[in-house]
């Protein structure tokens, strides 16, 4: 899809050439190769394509071309409790900001909007710092969400569980799945944040010239934003590991509670039943089969055999546990 | 709840603007929305509401809006063994200090107190100040006995348990659970920690030019405070790492002797088990049946079949552990 | 191997002096003693051995020599799932470039190419910055397919087991593995983006007065690629490590399964076997023996006796687990 | 208590002020009411109580009050296997120098000492520079102290123990506890170490003006020696935290060879079982039942049973484990 | 052990004052208190015991007496797989070096044997220096064995073990004692390093002005590779940790394996053995007892029961893993 934005207008699909007159932001999101054409006969720039956007050193990610600034991260796009990280590219052009990308993030979608909805003709580099800043907006609601689900995480692994839980083994494999992707979604936020940081100060300091002071205070809170995002992505990431290590650590007990019963139950079993094979031997002289009483006796040996282990572990507390 | 506060009077609740008049403190706990308009009305500022506190970025959380400094950060509440994190607002303008909070801090009960008792009128700067230093002060104190609790725990974790102890497993969950709620606490206070620290720093440098140099004096006294509590939430964490690692480690070998008791307990049954089954075996030609003493004979093979396992686990010291 | 390369021709293979005439560069790919006597009396240079690239502090593996800068970095070289680490030397004399290996690098090929494809005749020295800009970029290669693995073995951490798996702790065993050799790999990787990190460090500050600022600003570059490598390989071992403590705690809750299992096996057989033996007891008076459905009732006993517990263990949770 | 030092005499119990005229250094020792009103009566300044002296935040460890530094921090005071943290507080006044302690720290009774072999008199300022050198020399030994007893316990946790050991889980859970002590110790240090830096930073830097500049060398020694002792509990720190790992490492393995026997100890013992069972069966047509070496057979065939596992677990290395 | 060392000459043992006439370097080893008096004697210098080597607080570490450097470090010494460290004591005095040592390092021969091969006479500084070369040469020849070794135990961690393997328990118990010398080690030779870089500095900073500018240059050349190799333990350090951890996850799954055997052995057994018990009992009406082919249905009864679990296990993968 190829969509040209401009100030103070609806967004537009881009089939011809004529279609983005006037535009200062062209978007393209999982573009086709004749899009890909397309965009780069208006523009008159090189549109990275996906292989590009995957690299990962430096000179790969940001860099100068004629006078043309290129940029790329991977960016985290998540949706309910699932997320997605593709790479986003940034062309920042002279006369006109180019991105491409791989996902339907929120954030295009705000900036774009307020694009629309404004009065007066604003610059492609003013349309770039309007998207980073609802890119930066996006990942803090994020983070934010993401903090709410710690906490609430945090509960269900200290918490108490129900008695009549249906399954204990199941709950801690779904906790520690939950935890899994806490984490997973943590480090991909970080390594956004890291792309998005080393884009604006990419910017700050090869477009110096060409920012008006405004923009470049816009920048600068960025920066800013950006790390204090930084900061609180940190701290979720020692929270997720150590939720991480707690749940080990009540997998552990659980597995001692199972011990302990299955202990106790082996326990409890060997004397009685080896009672009833003893008297179920079959010797000419056993005493005990003649006597009246003797299956009274065997059965009151086999109880006794029984509640005695069974008192002695319930003075030790291995009951209750389970 | 909306209260006036002004120097050397008792608060006073505000439900007209003239129960404000002459107010250098207007504070908002849990407020309604008409407190909320009415406060806007006789201050003449923006509110922030629970959403705006909420933010996690830095330019949500400390930004100047015409004259005003407004300012948010988390902070923990404790009572007895409980605690909450809530966000709590601070709007610094030139004539008046807003709070917006959402939790019953006793360091804003203090902070009133002193502004109670006070002779002279002071600025909102001032009462700004105080109330900063009131919270610092309370955060010392929670800190203070988390290192009380830290130390008890670290006697109950390494510590020899009573032999009677009710129950093992449930004492190591419990064990395992103050650990936890301790990793909580110790990270909540570190946010709230670092969003005062943001909050003194933003202060000092917007405000450099209205602050009395006493009142400067007073910032960087509570950053340094700030300073030297982040260094011992920071010595907290790892002792709580540590008993986290601990616990695990007990929770183990607590595992491990309800698994040797187990394999005694199967070891010292299968001999003498098996041993009764043969000689309850319906063979016509079992000599030993026919022997006069063949059922002591047998009762003899059964205990030493099971005596002598014991004596080899005795000596290897599988006893005496549980 | 001994293989001489020069600007815009092929590589040719150096068996005498004159085969090497003009050349740029000489590499020395598992060089016999032969090759390197050969190599010694062409550029009257210290051929460094396998023994001297070995070494690991810093005079050793940077240093000067006459008019010539000796540089060793162990280097990673990555095939299919495999990868294997060994010594890279490079000598910078003022008239050539020796490079000293012993695994078969793509990015030495990619340079060579490069080289035997250029028109205009270029120094030692930009070969020997074109040859790290050839590895970096390979490295960087490495660590995205890196990136792409490890977010597959998460998604086979975390992601739910097909029912039908062959074998669950052959699973954990081979996942375990994985995440093995992704970190070997890493700190692998990390070795080498070190050792390339000082050679550029030390050709910039040795070489300074030498190179055209082209050049310069070149290696420059390849600084800011490795330290952007650092910083991605640092995350990966995050992610390597953080993949560590889950599998482990997978492995645990499988166990965890195993144990509960067995434990239900245990309980719910004993009751029947006693029942089953006490009717197997020999002695003269038994009343149920002779009771006409005294069979019926014992069958019934013993079903009842393992549905019990069977009920009991549903009703925790104890099914469905495995 | 509360004792009076001067220089070249002996230390005197303190019942009156005349018994305090001329001392450099007065000691307050767990004080009572009365003693704590003395010493403030004799030297006009305010003396801290214990709640004082447990506040962290840094200004109320270390304030200028009038002319007087009033300084403060945890000490670690060891004995034998055994330590305890308390605070210790410091009033630096210009004439005298006062103490108050809960813990009967050897160090002090080394600079008393030293004070009372001293020929001239010296200020409390010397006093306290003094004192500070005993106090971090004392730590120091403590500190090497420590070094060998994890030199020890690496030995005991690393190497091979005695076959005939007693318990082996006794053992490890001493072991544990001896890391357990040891981490707890190693981090006690710590916080003394922290204390005593910060009140040597500000001893120099508010009291700049008043010391000779063999003070203040003295002074940067002792900080010099505290960033050693820093140094070193760190990297103390790390070997405690290694070592529980270890020692959780063969928790793991103990338990693993519990698991294997019991494990063969089932496997072995379940066909013999059956067999006899099986052969208890009381059907009336039981061909083996009639054979003349039925019996026999019968034992054959248990053996076999129980024999052909063994050398099954004997060829997978199951045995000579425990 | 007593030495004394000249430049060009053999080294001579030192019994009188005359035997080190000339000397520049007088090497004590595991000194007695004669030859300690001896080298007093002979040097006019305090030479330290090994209780003052013994202290860690760097002022009695590094400190000037007159106008001689005292210096110590712990250093460690590797022979095969064993390491042992000891402190060793150097006295720089304007004449003469001195050295106090308890282990036989290979790097004093080292030393000696240069000196020994030297044609002109150096002074006490230069051997000083020369000595530095040649144990931190020395350590570096030890972590890169250690480097070695690390890959060698990486691959014996991850690797796959031979199928009959003698015993697998001990095969982990080996790999952990492994890990944990290797640790042991690696914390031995950072604080070894830590030691040799604070003589650098300190020799750097208090001999300035005697020292000529090829012996600072070398001091200069030291202090970089000892950081160099300090950058090498680190990551030797968390390839251990990393090591450290996997064996444990290893450990575990062994422990999997040998639970799951246990499960399926159990769970075969208790319905056969039920069954033949059943048949066992001696009600007086048992239908089945009286069958022609009921002995033949039991036998059949009990072969079903045993391997339908079987089938179940075999089906969800519990067979194989061991
Ligand atoms: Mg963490
Ligand atoms: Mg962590
Ligand atoms: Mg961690
Ligand atoms: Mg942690
Ligand atoms: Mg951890
Ligand atoms: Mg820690
Ligand atoms: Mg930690
Ligand atoms: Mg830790
Ligand atoms: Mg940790
Ligand atoms: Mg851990
Ligand atoms: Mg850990
Ligand atoms: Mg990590
Ligand atoms: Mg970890
Ligand atoms: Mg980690
Ligand atoms: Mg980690
Ligand atoms: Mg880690
Ligand atoms: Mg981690
Ligand atoms: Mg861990
Ligand atoms: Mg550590
Ligand atoms: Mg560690
Ligand atoms: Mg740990
Ligand atoms: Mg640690
Ligand atoms: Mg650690
Ligand atoms: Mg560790
Ligand atoms: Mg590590
Ligand atoms: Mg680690
Ligand atoms: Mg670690
Ligand atoms: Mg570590
Ligand atoms: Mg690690
Ligand atoms: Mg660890
Ligand atoms: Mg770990």
């Amino acid at each position: 899809m190829l969509v040209a934005h401009r100030s103070g207008a609806a967004a537009r699909d881009v089939r011809t050439a004529t279609d983005a007159a006037d535009a200062t932001w062209l978007d393209l999101y999982n573009p086709t190769e004749d899009e890909i054409a397309l965009a780069a006969q208006i523009t008159g720039l090189t549109i990275p394509r996906r292989d590009d956007l995957d690299e990962i050193e430096s000179s790969s990610r940001l860099f100068m071309k004629d006078d043309s600034v290129y940029l790329s991260t991977p960016l985290v796009r998540r949706r309910e409790d699932d997320f997605t990280v593709t790479p986003v590219g940034f062309v920042l052009a002279p006369h006109i900001l180019v991105t491409v990308r791989f996902a339907d993030y929120s954030s295009f979608a705000t900036a774009a909007a307020r694009l629309a909805e404004g009065k007066e003709r604003i610059s492609g580099d003013e349309v770039a710092v309007l998207l980073l800043e609802a890119v930066v907006d996006r990942l803090a609601d994020i983070l934010e969400h993401m903090g709410t689900t710690l906490d609430s995480l945090s509960r269900d692994v200290f918490g108490v569980p129900a008695p009549q839980r249906a399954n204990a083994a199941n709950r801690l494999r779904r906790l520690l799945r939950r935890v899994g992707r806490s984490g997973d979604l943590a480090s991909a936020l970080r390594d956004s944040l890291l792309g998005l940081e080393r884009i604006s100060i990419y910017i700050s300091e090869n477009k110096k010239h060409d920012l008006s002071p405004k923009l470049m205070a816009r920048l600068k809170t960025i920066g800013r934003d950006i790390a204090s995002l930084n900061d609180f992505v940190a701290q979720t990431m020692n929270k997720v590991q150590f939720l991480l290590d707690a749940t080990l650590g009540f997998i552990s007990i659980d597995q001692n509670d199972g011990m302990k019963l299955l202990t106790v139950v082996s326990f409890v079993g060997v004397a009685p039943t080896l009672i009833a094979g003893i008297y179920g031997m079959n010797f000419k002289v056993m005493p005990e089969l003649n006597w009246h009483y003797g299956y009274a006796y065997a059965l009151g040996l086999i109880t006794v055999s029984a509640v005695l282990p069974m008192i002695w572990f319930w003075r030790r507390g291995w009951f209750g546990a389970t």
